[in-house]
């Protein structure tokens, strides 16, 4: 029995609480320390009532008094001493002060935030804050686990991937590395439910402002941009260019990415359906979370409900040389503290879906 | 290891897809034969993607050479063969005619329907259906688990109940039994998600009808009223009459019941709040799945999202001597399959909380 | 023709931009005058794009330099200067101080708000706050239009009544009026879209708490709960009494209200089906507002969607000896907006439904 | 005055009760025949309550015995008796056997179906259905207004463009006759609500299948395709080539088009947003109903709801070569029977925004 102690740091956004729900079913991994800067000394239950009665049983050897249901304030020296892995959960920007700390303390960092997923200078033009430090920016193991699983077995300190770039780069990295299509002209038309947008009060997040409404956001400023572009080049040793809109959907969770690769001249006319469907077959073959759908057949974001899958559908457009790929996850899950568990698995040598077998809510 | 043989008929329902999620994931149960009438002969992951790759893996051992995901069609002789319990969830009026023969066939039986939850003249009058036989229906443990744990336990036959009288039941048998109210003035205001109507299609289940938009249905006429008059009554040795009025949420799982329950001269004044609280958390003390909300905290359906949980608030309103009791149920779960599943549990010795210790999907 | 030149404080909430929407198209009325607390000095447009290029066109004649367009702050002498008529759409607390300055300015008065309905020491307990002064209270005609036709068509300063109470005391008033009910004992259970709850941004209004969701709130504790008891027992001239327990339906607009009316004694068996619809039928045949479902039929909310009706839908539960009344509105429109503006046309002599002749949004 | 005599073919569909909700406040429209398949001799009111007394009132002059109100079958020659103009809402292949003979009663025509959209090879390789006659299609003039405002104003048959073609080609044409942008390359990926897929009953409109779901279909393969580019084809003189695909969005009304033009080099480095801008406004400048948006700001649905208004947002990406358009129209009014009373305002020398100034419902 391995039994990790982890510690979550900013427990009570969406990605962090989605980290509670699955690490308090997770086998091997036990709650030490949670903290909230909105809610310390409050007890979770009071927060968010739907744990009512969780944390109790499965909590009790928390070494400290109040024990672990009880909010706690950031305290670097106490996680080191109850926990083995920490989890970050912060908005951009907060998280890059506090790596270095918890990592000289001797403890594995999973950062969520976008502060270690892209150079200096990428991050400082997209996100206009201060970058990490370059040293352990170049520390960081970029988590996306399907393409970097033998890095992140030996890591300390993983840089977990977006929402949107988790599912963009599931789905175009098989064709940009088969050299099917021209990674410069990539468009990528995503639509992402609105707990992507966190638990912070706004318009933005206004029932009565999004119900029944659609929108498009930040078209070609959205700070995953840069990242789908940085991290699809390094894998694929082709410089890549991408068109990024995201879109708010009228729903709480769920990703669902269209992209439209265009084919180069050499594979007009030369490359099947059935070929494109293999290839991404084989390439996904040992990822037990990516789903290739029979030809034909496009994925829909429920059908991956609180689960950490990532389903593709693909389509060949002979008529307009196109290759359009369509992915879904559910943004917290695959797309935040699913993936996060996930690189925990991998990182200690678990079984990848160890705590993430669960079958999709449907409907 | 105990490893049961489960076959579902009706698999391709809400209720039966549901009974697929959690019995994939239910440690003792193995899935052996489903089936479907709809889509007889078909692969169960053509009909619902969600499950695409799952059924293989977890369901190596099916004795088919067509393998469990293959929906067939109900043929009790193979099923007798090949499982040792059966779930039926099927529209009122079928599985009157089936469960004798899974009985005689040595199989043990759990009914979603309607069919075996009261006598013959109630169903008769209410469901304007033939009633099942009258020994059967003797024969059958009406399985309210937190209510009827005992009996279920000896049980080779139940009779799942509703999902609005679940959520009712559970909320106002601890103050009938105490006494408080008067049983013969029961209002139950109750307000159901759109997947309780099952996934049949007609304009009653289309989005653009349901959408931002409320409604009631059946009021005075549903039958589920005469479920819970007479299971409160058998329950609280009480005569109670209520008046029972469902509604329709734009939302796809969850039950909200408001009960309105009058209080008894003798109780006016000198009842608390604190009181009532006391009262029901000892009474639901052994049960898991129940949990009573802090005085002043009435729970929201979201809150118990795709888990076994009932989560009651309660409010004592002195000046207009109600006493109101708010319950919620995931009507798919604890209104269904997750109460079957409950059932299997306690009816085969195992923890009542088997395959269900999940936490709710928040948000 | 009359032109009536109208100022509308607090434009920028849900009720006062959905005034907007409807003094806009109103031929006899024409906007002169927005205040907004929170957007002071910008375009109208700016803060709800929806408007782009509809205030120009039908506000060419405003007064002021910068136009009605531009928002403005609360100036009684100016406004006094520019209007004929104010209407006042605040939070509860702020109108009770403005009311004497603008009254005292021969200007019209139409109160949205809460300040003015009910007498002082209701208010007292039921808001926490400050009441308005006596002598305004009782110069304040409280303006549900069915009932209070004469007296408003004489009015300067009107109290327009709240959301759930107008839905509520719509379907319960004929009912008590015909002594068929005991008013002592009515429940009410309605159920609110969003909206109701305002513009202001919190968690209670956060589109992932809610979506997808159904709760409860402020049982026994609703400040409309005084409000229908005090105007159902002037109205009737009988003591009522009334539990009233508010929900908040997954929906952005649209109250649906379930009164639950316990019958006399020498009204059970006596009363027929028919005899209720015609007395509703007739209660309402000079109130084009007010539309009675034939028998059987139950309103839902889509179905006054943006528009100023009230439909009603009634059943007689013999069987129970409770006579149930279903009653829909638009809770921006008769619940607010819409009710305003019929108040002002009565006000002033117009017909009624001037401006107000939408047919519903369906779906 | 000029009272147009209207009758409308397939008036229980939702762009049929559409047309329904719009010609009822037409100052010069009176509606005198309804047809319905599905529900003949039925009065409307029964099947759509929410118009509950609304066609008593303005309908009083219908010649028929049984009044308008009552919906009938299709017969040509009480029809050419009672109407001077026929709106044609059917699924697609069943008016172009029905438009030769109203047009040979000399009754004006307006198809809101796609049979007469695009030319007999297009439509056959598309809608896999027999085309319309060679000729008729001839003398049909496509209707999209802004585009075609004096074919229309003297036209006796009008085909009513699609719900998708409407807002991507508002959105493109200015571009393309601009010279800004190769049209061989033009990507849409398209967002609709529910209500586009009609009333009809399905899996594809069931609540719990799409609600807190998002889905793309028919990718590459939409009829919609075609007509994108054929009368782009023809309003701009340069072929076009476009890859759409469609999604559903889990809410009732609305469709935003993101298009995405990729830039001629030319233009590159040279075309600035506000110069876009400005060619927009002033493409559009005597079309009451296009609303160009301040740079830097997109459309959302919800802001043209429930009116006839198609809103642009513009968007030049230096740095990926691309203009992006993002367009939105509420699918029943501007993509169906909005337009189609533009057109008949225009048909007939009404001013073009007659029956059509509503304010958007917002929220």
């Amino acid at each position: 029995m391995i039994d990790l102690k982890v510690a979550i740091i900013g427990a009570t956004g969406y990605a962090g609480i989605e980290l509670v729900r699955l690490l308090l079913r997770h086998p091997e991994a036990e709650l030490t320390y949670l903290t909230s800067d909105s809610y310390t000394g409050q007890e979770l239950a009071a927060v968010y009532p739907h744990l009512t009665g969780l944390l109790q049983s499965s909590l009790a050897l928390s070494i400290h008094d109040d024990g672990v249901s009880t909010l706690k304030a950031i305290d670097v020296h106490t996680i080191a001493q109850c926990a083995d892995v920490v989890f970050l959960s912060l908005p951009a920007g907060l998280s890059s002060a506090l790596v270095p700390q918890l990592l000289e303390q001797g403890l594995r960092v999973i950062d969520l935030g976008g502060d270690h997923r892209i150079p200096a200078d990428l991050y400082e033009a997209w996100y206009k804050k201060m970058p990490a430090d370059a040293a352990i920016f170049r520390q960081a193991v970029y988590g996306l686990t399907e393409i970097a699983r033998t890095k992140v077995a030996g890591a300390t300190f993983i840089s977990n991937p977006g929402c949107y770039t988790t599912a963009a780069q599931l789905a175009i990295l098989p064709s940009l590395q088969a050299g099917w299509i021209d990674g410069r002209r990539i468009i990528i038309d995503a639509k992402s439910g609105v707990s992507g947008a966190g638990r912070g009060v706004g318009l933005g997040t206004h029932f009565s402002e999004i119900n029944e409404n659609f929108k498009a956001y930040k078209i070609g400023a959205h700070q995953h941009t840069p990242e789908i572009e940085y991290h699809l080049s390094l894998a694929s040793g082709q410089d890549t260019c991408v068109t990024f809109a995201p879109h708010l959907v009228p729903m709480t969770r769920g990703i669902l990415a269209t992209s439209y690769l265009p084919l180069q001249s050499k594979a007009c006319g030369q490359l099947t359906q059935e070929q494109i469907y293999e290839t991404y077959q084989e390439f996904y073959q040992d990822s037990p979370f990516v789903r290739i759908r029979p030809i034909g057949q496009f994925p829909q974001t429920k059908e991956v409900y609180g689960t950490n899958y990532c389903d593709i559908g693909l389509y060949l457009d002979q008529r307009t040389k196109q290759l359009i790929a369509v992915s879904v996850i559910d943004n917290l899950v695959k797309g935040a503290a699913g993936q996060a568990v996930q690189n925990l698995n991998v990182m200690y040598g678990l079984d990848e879906t160890t705590g993430l077998e669960m079958s999709p809510l449907y409907p």
